[in-house]
């Protein structure tokens, strides 16, 4: 029955295609090329910004969005764990912001639903920028610059966290990174990556990354374990998606991170403890798909996800207006 | 003698120069107006820009010359002495990086004689950025793009320190701020500044605060003890210049620091302790002075020195090439 009435409008579908669309069509592939980001609130965007590089979000002065989600490297640290106040170590790897519009939910273990709601966590976390809302509230709508900003984008003089991590969502939901090599030769393109990176793309669809790494992402759209096949072992005491569903069965569950841009990213996993792609690449053969890749394979893979970096958002530093005498002043050192 | 021939060279100056060019001439003032720098060598200053940004010149991977002199909060870190590896307390206040190639010797004791000898301190200090000339070169040597960059603009395969600091001293060579109000009053805009204004800085002048804050940079210019007519107390360690001469005479004789931009450059003083600018006037009216301004005339002089914020430096967030699998990796908790 149901054949019956989807047979037909295939046909249609088919016989209405002109032979030169037809050929220029983009192949069936599992992942799909970036769309640029088209600005729709310009001014919220800015101030988002602005508060991207605001050290007075946090306790200390010192620690912005920034400091861990650095633009200037990835949108990372480079680094194991974050180093958050007082020099505390976070306990997982700071993952990359570039991108992380398109993924499912926000964090590892996925406990914020978006980026507004990922946003609301470092400012508040003692082990991170260790502020207050009310605190980071209380700073801004203490310099007449913001206030400002805020009642032109939000209509209001009465300025809230939610104002700010929507500002902060805005200006992160930018940050994506078109144009990266792979996706030139997506959109047919067949000189913008080589062989090599070529052979590494068939591997990896054919031995099964793509499972988890697909879409415009490669990743960002599913939770999974980490030791699939083999156990993982590591020092790192998080417990991925279980954290938030209390269930067992979730426990070393995480959010499949993106590979986009990861030849920035380093280092790799949730606790930052493959330092290089190579190890990356050997650990989840190993451990994910139960198959040990040549170092030829390997490296075939590695040269592939070289092509996987883009377009780094191009960004003028903003200016920050100046605390006024009754700013909340920042405490680094109580 | 001398009078003879002094004499009628004057009277020829005054009577070549014609009555157009008297009435626009600039009035002999004790402060000049910035000249906006001009780069000669693009490709210098850039890598500059991408050193400066350059979290790797430090241990942990976390700090940059960014760090604490912060090119979005007036070139400095905004707290009262700045945060170092593993969050130790820095000795001293940030100066501002803005302006500081007007200075006549850089950091508040004078220690070093430009701004190349001046950046190889904080690379090395074990209470700021704590790695070593070595592991910078080293960091930089194994990243291709860095390489090429260094060969471009120093013509030389093996790079050493001096590139390094060269670069980033060309880099903050550009780090000047024309344009404040003041400096449009200074040449003949006299809607520039409003009448408060100038009343505080005729009260500026005849005080004597210009005595010490005057040239291009409205200080930089000399070394003064900190607390001329009265002691200051401070729990601040710091001995100012002694610690260079050895000389009992210069303790708590330190360089005089520009008032450019000195509104968005608080907290103020070598110790961070005065929170403000009414704070800091007050301070300087009594201990260098000798004289208590009244709230009227503290309210002048505030409102002239926020006068000389000028145009903040316009920079494109730079790229930082990623480093490669022999790159010696950050060592934020060992």
């Amino acid at each position: 029955m149901k054949y019956r009435t989807v047979f037909p409008i295939l046909l249609l579908l088919l016989s209405s295609a002109s032979p030169v669309a037809a050929k220029s069509a983009i192949p069936a592939e599992p992942v799909q090329p970036i769309v640029p980001h088209k600005v729709t609130d310009p001014a919220r965007v800015e101030l988002g910004k602005k508060l991207w590089f605001e050290p007075r979000l946090s306790r200390s002065g010192f620690i912005s969005c920034n400091s861990c989600h650095n633009l200037s490297m990835g949108g990372s640290d480079n680094i194991k764990t974050s180093i958050g106040d007082k020099w505390q170590q976070g306990g997982i790897n700071s993952p990359t912001v570039l991108n992380s519009s398109l993924n499912f939910v926000q964090f590892w273990d996925g406990r914020a639903k978006d980026l507004k709601e990922q946003a609301h966590g470092p400012i508040a976390n003692p082990v991170e920028m260790a502020f207050s809302h009310s605190l980071a509230v209380d700073t801004l709508q203490s310099i007449p610059e913001y206030v400002a900003e805020f009642r032109k984008v939000f209509r209001t003089d009465r300025l809230t966290i939610d104002e700010i991590t929507l500002a902060i969502a805005a200006f992160e939901e930018t940050l994506v990174t078109p144009n990266a090599r792979f996706d030139k030769w997506l959109r047919g393109d067949r000189k913008a990556i080589d062989a090599q990176e070529l052979r590494g793309y068939q591997l990896f669809k054919s031995a099964g990354c793509v499972a988890c790494h697909s879409g415009t992402n490669l990743g960002g759209t599913s939770f999974q374990k980490m030791g699939l096949v083999a156990p993982y072992k590591t020092g790192n005491p998080s417990e991925g998606r279980a954290a938030v569903t209390g269930k067992d069965a979730d426990r070393f569950s995480f959010k499949v991170p993106t590979l986009r841009n990861v030849a920035l990213t380093y280092p790799y996993f949730h606790d930052g403890e493959a330092a290089t792609l190579t190890e990356a690449v050997d650990v989840m053969g190993r451990l994910q798909l139960g198959r040990t890749f040549t170092a030829e394979e390997n490296a075939d893979i590695v040269a592939f996800l070289h092509t996987l970096t883009g377009d780094q958002p191009r960004l003028v530093l903003p200016i920050l207006p100046a605390s006024r005498d009754n700013t909340p002043r920042p405490k680094p050192f109580e």
